[in-house]
């Protein structure tokens, strides 16, 4: 292959990962900046650069680069653009993907976190070989990227894919940051499940080893480790959680009759724990024809390169 | 043009519509035959090609004819095939697409009826020009054809876009001919509409041009006739009615990001007294970014024209 490799470059609020990926998925050099030194964007893409030079020079050159790829928070693939973005330094639309093909000499495009995680899961991972899946993260937030014939699904302006900001409790739902109510991520991001576990820790009374936490501070991650010695109360946790998942699969479903729903982030980790519950309850809401016939798969990608794998897969997509 | 004309067959449960249609979507000629009245798929195909012949040779023969298309219950467009349809007078799976080929001896496509819908507003209708929107038809059940990318989705195995039966009510929902409970198709169809009729009797005491009607036999126009002389309850329930259909609305717009909705059917006959609340709850469950930006739209399609045109349009993709 005359170009063989592409860059993928994660930001993150915090840190951004960059890496050189091969055409098999593997990752060759890693590189890593912080995101929240640079107060201007400019900045911010020269220290990218200059990290990433001496990478690019080890694998032959930057005529060996087929294009870079980049996830931001609020990233649009139509515009190259990210905006609005509550958690980064720079406020505004700013026009990444437009300022890395100025510095860098070569193509570049950039979509939001979940879209390069379909992507990358589509190109790498468990999603190989198919044409309609959808992909769920489970991680601060619950993010996802929807794949139809092949092809990502943007929409008409580019966002599409804010299933974390469907409503799966009509009334009375909790309040979620985006300023709606019962939106699904409140009650499956890792943030919904450590809210879950106070709640049921102060309205049932039965022994937990989660009150041995002070209640502020539970995470998911402590509901795991509990539930995994067989807590009552954390295991009750995790089926409330893959209640809310289950129901809310079997509607995206119904909308694009996916082959596989593909879980990614932190809480799939859980395993069974949660997978099981989801399924149980997809199933129960299921239409006939899709009952026992959709996939539920977990990520196949390795969690630390996955986001550099997902948007280094967007600049295979690249026209020169 | 070469083939300047189309076949469009819209096959119901109990009468085929058929017609001869050229680009601009004018219908030039028009045919029916019973569906019910025949045993075999075979005699129903031959009394199609009997009705259809004379009109096929007023315009100048085969030879002017580009395709057929079919929008027919349960029918998947990957197959060609109508697929176990409960209100047919034939059992299993039958190849349509198939038998109009070799019957006829041009090309032939079919699909389910909101799909053709979605394909007819497209081509002729209040979605000309989008690559992203959404079609929903409000008859005796609620159907979806979904575009992304200015492609229908019909998912991994053909039976996307059944957004009738995504749950709009997760508790105590009504029960639903596909045997889940609460699918909006049980709120919004006119059966639905029906159906809250006679809650809303029984519940409400107040005096209504309704309570003049046997209750069982209240259908969703005696509530639009009422609701237009000014009836307080019948202008709840399509208030209620709005509010179901809004509120998924705005799910669906969270997973596809359309440039617009477009309702067909009975039902959107109300006009504004269904459109006011859709929007008004749409509106109100919004993710921030799409408040105000997308278009609700009723259909542009001649209501006696509108399945003819909606499966004739399939058949300006079909290659030779």
């Amino acid at each position: 292959m005359d170009k063989p490799y592409v860059i993928g470059i994660d930001m993150g609020g915090t840190n951004t990962a960059c890496g050189i990926v091969d055409a098999r998925g593997e990752v060759l050099r890693r590189g890593a900046i912080q995101t929240q030194k640079y107060t201007e964007a400019d900045q911010y893409i020269n220290e990218l650069h200059k990290a990433l030079m001496p990478l690019i020079e080890e694998v032959g050159g930057i005529d060996k680069i087929k294009g870079i790829g980049m996830g931001a928070p609020n990233g649009n693939y139509y515009t190259g653009n990210v905006e609005f973005a509550p958690n980064l330094p720079w406020k505004g639309v700013i026009p990444f993907a437009g300022m890395l093909h100025a510095k860098f000499g070569v193509p570049a495009a950039l979509t939001n976190d979940a879209n390069a995680a379909a992507i990358g899961e589509m190109t790498y991972g468990a999603a190989r070989g198919m044409k309609d899946f959808i992909m769920i993260t489970l991680g601060t937030g619950v993010g996802s990227g929807i794949v139809v014939n092949g092809q990502l699904v943007y929409g008409h302006d580019g966002f599409a894919g804010e299933l974390g900001h469907t409503t799966i409790v009509r009334n009375n739902g909790r309040q979620c940051g985006c300023g709606k109510t019962g939106c699904l991520e409140t009650y499956t991001s890792a943030t919904g499940v450590a809210r879950t576990a106070r709640e049921m820790l102060d309205i049932k009374k039965e022994d937990s080893l989660l009150r041995n936490i002070p209640v502020e501070s539970i995470t998911s991650k402590d509901v795991y480790e509990a539930a995994i010695k067989e807590d009552a109360i954390a295991k009750e946790i995790f089926e409330y959680t893959g209640r809310m998942l289950g129901e809310a699969f079997a509607d995206f479903v119904a909308f694009s009759a996916p082959q596989a729903i593909v879980i990614f982030g932190g809480l799939s980790k859980a395993g069974d724990l949660i997978m099981n519950p989801i399924r149980e309850h997809m199933e129960k809401n299921l239409l006939p024809i899709w009952k026992g016939k959709i996939q539920l798969l977990f990520s196949a990608l390795n969690e630390a390169d996955a986001a550099i794998l997902g948007a280094s897969a967007l600049a295979w997509e690249l026209k020169n």
